[in-house]
């Protein structure tokens, strides 16, 4: 059986658990306190050395961390994942797209904005990331309100990929409400058979003074 | 013919152009002034709404944007992409990485010091993305220390990816002296057969300012 080492509230980890949901594929949940500091532990390293979860491991021991990896992986041979290369590239595109725009995004300020590391950070990083937000949301916006979903290939990773954080953006204090279309998207994806509907709070990070922003 | 919308000076262009220089693919390029405001043209956003190079356009007009989405769709059937799903997963897992981490980082850091940025961003902002290119240096390290390339199968767009902006590390006064293992795996990137040598200053930017960090 397959393996996810993860922790609730991260929506890395969501992204996953949504997919599998989806599968009704069965798998076990090793937990891994990262607020506690156990995304540091020689142990948890070896598996992922960004100390982040999710890592995927399979029964017979290899494992793949990177959350869209993992998703692009598990969607193989499934309606999530189209089989044509040139689909298949913008699939990724969105992935990569949300990789680098939301991550360091939306994702990090929602995560500041839960853990109260907000106070914390300058005007002008937190500046920056909002604008950065804006700018991400006004682009899945152009695609959104003419397009059913991210790609031409129906629902697929990408979309998965791209709600975990997005469908939250209210939690980092950045309103949906300017943008229809992703609102009508999100959902859109909530009404997939198999949707998981969960969400976990966050902790209180005894740790965040000593994690890069 | 593909057609390439390219800068010269982005490495992320390079990426492409590498692969295609070992694939020995015909290709014609389409320069996009970025630094002059073009990629904030209409006609550009409509090929990537994010404003960056590279796109790959095909010759019946489809487009496609985010380098690493147009690494993985041109490696396939070559060499440079294994055929098995979990290879392929390994391959993403590295471009990801990369996507998230380099991107933000080094690849970010050396253009604020190439394009004289550098003077104006807060000195916290600099030392926390100098912190996380050690972080992302030390990962590599650990990789490539005991093993040739970034996964088990071979030279692939995954080290393709990652070479764009490991390599020019120095340019973003990152020293890779304590690397060992990250400077021998460059020496192994530039004897591939293929290997494209060059590089290309950055122009001074005029529209700095009103650029994302």
């Amino acid at each position: 059986m397959l393996t996810l080492h993860d922790y609730l509230p991260s929506q890395n980890g969501y992204k996953v658990r949504l997919l599998l949901s989806h599968l009704e594929r069965p798998y076990r949940t090793r937990l891994v306190s990262i607020f506690e500091g156990e995304g540091r532990s020689p142990a948890f390293q070896a598996l992922n050395p960004v100390g982040a979860v999710p890592v995927l491991e399979l029964e017979d021991g290899r494992t793949l961390a990177e959350s869209n990896a993992i998703l692009f992986y598990l969607a193989e041979g499934t309606p999530y994942l189209p089989l044509g290369p040139w689909q298949r590239a913008q699939v990724l595109r969105w992935m990569f797209f949300e990789e680098d725009h939301v991550q360091n995004g939306l994702a990090s300020l929602r995560h500041w904005t839960m853990t109260g590391k907000l106070a914390r950070r300058m005007p002008e990083v937190i500046a920056a990331k909002r604008a950065g937000s804006l700018k991400t949301l006004g682009i899945l916006e152009q695609r959104l309100a003419e397009h059913p979903f991210l790609t031409d290939s129906g629902y697929t990773v990408a979309d998965i990929s791209m709600f975990a954080y997005i469908s939250r953006a209210g939690e980092a204090d950045v309103s949906l409400e300017p943008y229809p279309g992703v609102r009508a998207w999100i959902a859109r994806v909530r009404a997939q058979p198999g949707f998981l509907d969960e969400v976990h709070p966050y902790s209180i990070d005894p740790h965040s003074s000593g994690e890069l922003p």
